[in-house]
């Protein structure tokens, strides 16, 4: 059965023509995407929800949600919690996206905040970063149910067998780090997680272990050195070499081994991430898009339903909402951050 | 006049041999190393002041200094308290450099926490990350004074003009972050700085700022990301080159431009950090130092000495103290964190 696939179109930096031009691409026998935008766009074909306005990447996201309901956006979204899509991808305001999932797919049972899961392509394969922004303040039980859903996502959608969890830090020893790494780290310790300690952002790409958990703005912050170090030296590297005759040369050479390494590491070839914690599939993909990045994002979406993700984050996280109540989290609805 | 610059011999995953020898490498006519380590040290004829026990990278700094004054590290910081030197250069355990150097160097006056600062080698010229790792919580004043002393390190012993100052946040928009640097984004606001505003941790290297400021968690997090980035993805490109013929002959003809970026890039180029905001000069550098890092982070103490950094910032400082307190700083002592 084909997979319906909700895209706001008019989210992201180079809405509509990339992310539509990206919906196109990942439009398939068994990937159907739905534009939601305004009755003006042109669609080349793909089913149009015409909606009346756009959400801008800088309105404040609780605000945007509640005064724009006819949004691209919202409608987007909404359509997951209305059945009338599988999932859904947006590449735009990130919080915004949250606070609309978070009002119209609404949380799993006993989960407390949504987190963003990011697939990095470490040097031993897929490292899985959560939260990647989703929460810019975050309590210790809060980390321990992000690497709870870090590793039924790891294990159901990445095929990684028993996956192992780090805790983000600035030391590997228990003892280094702030209260909140020092709280959740006691917690991880105690958890029914395979919990190998902390780990610095130098092991990101190194791929020390299979789920890396951390508070949003801490994952957002390594996310984005990861992202935008890469692109410098990448280009950095570039610049070097054509300076002389010897390094363009040289540079020929050695262009497909750098293709390779720049198609594993562009952040546009993952697409986006997972908002994990939700009674239906959300993919926030990066504000500035292109074409190639949606329809990654789109195929992502595709996936997570496929693979069942929801369903599995169902019936595998009771266990962590127990774990997490027990070790003292107050009852606190998700509240939206900026 | 030659400058006496302290080593702490035994102080780093490597020591004593590569730090002894990056200390004979930078001996010259004007800087004179010091080593502090056990009676039998091997010296190659620099002086040597006898200790007889070493504090190691995993013992809790404050009762490791407490509990060993005889230290090479406690009695090469406190060579600088008493005047025996006119810097400090150690590798080794971060917390116990800082935990000493409050005991035996003392804070300037009117400066509420020391903290670490980096240079980053962006693509624009240096850039200074404080605090890269001296305080894992702080509160927004600290972030304010940490912009003020990166500032004058910026100006005085960088010659940057006018240096520009950013706060590390999640989005360029003041509106996102956490609640510690929404709060010091105001602060920031209204001081006497040339504040731009948010940066993200892709603008690192490319320069967008000259001061970029942060607490020390987050400051540790992003250039240990940054800088294992840069180590994946250079090991990484080595890799895929040497995998073809055609790309091991490519990888001959870049290697120049390869090295020039490399030298600027690595780590070991800098050496260190220093500590900012004490009565006297203290270079922290990294625990995995070599011979080349320690040589590096020894000249760069002789180069702060010279640019009278620490009599720089006692006079420039005390406006930026009435700011703090203007500000709602409580008074409180800076306490060492792990």
């Amino acid at each position: 059965m084909a997979t319906r696939v909700a895209i706001d179109a008019l989210g992201g930096d180079r809405a509509p023509d990339e992310v539509v031009a990206g919906a196109v691409e990942a439009a398939s026998g068994t990937i159907v995407p739905v534009l939601y935008g305004t009755p003006s766009l042109e669609t080349s074909g793909l089913e149009l929800v015409e909606c009346t306005e756009a959400i801008a990447m800088h309105e404040k996201p609780a605000d945007a949600v509640r005064a724009k309901p006819d949004s691209s956006l919202v409608r987007a979204v909404r359509a997951v919690g209305d059945g009338d899509a599988a999932a859904v991808v947006s590449a735009g305001n990130t919080g915004a996206v949250l606070a609309a999932s978070l009002l119209h797919v609404r949380r799993l049972p006993g989960v407390l905040r949504p987190g963003i899961a990011i697939v990095i392509p470490s040097r031993r394969g897929p490292t899985v970063l959560i939260d990647a922004g989703a929460n810019a303040e975050a309590r210790p039980e809060h980390l321990v149910q992000f690497a709870h859903m870090g590793v039924v996502f790891a294990e159901d959608v990445l095929d990684v067998r028993d996956p192992s969890v780090r805790l983000l830090s600035i030391g590997e020893e228990p003892e280094k780090g702030n209260q909140l790494t020092l709280e959740a780290h006691a917690l991880l310790a105690e958890a029914d997680l395979r919990f190998d300690g902390n780990t610095e952002g130098r092991g990101l790409l190194e791929g020390e272990a299979d789920v890396v958990v951390c508070d949003g703005f801490t994952g957002n912050v390594a996310l984005k050195t990861l992202e935008g170090t890469i692109r410098s030296i990448l280009e950095a590297l570039r610049s070097e070499i054509r300076s002389s005759v010897r390094g363009r040369v040289g540079g020929l050479l050695i262009r497909p081994a750098a293709r390779g390494l720049r198609a594993r590491l562009d952040p546009e070839t993952t697409g986006g991430g997972y908002l994990l914690g939700l009674k239906g599939l959300v993919v926030i993909a990066h504000g500035s898009s292109s074409r190639v990045a949606v329809g990654n994002a789109t195929r992502m979406a595709a996936r997570g339903v496929e693979h069942r993700l929801v369903e599995r984050l169902a019936e595998r996280l009771p266990a962590a909402r127990g774990e997490a109540r027990s070790s003292g989290a107050r009852s606190s609805g998700a509240t939206v951050e900026r």
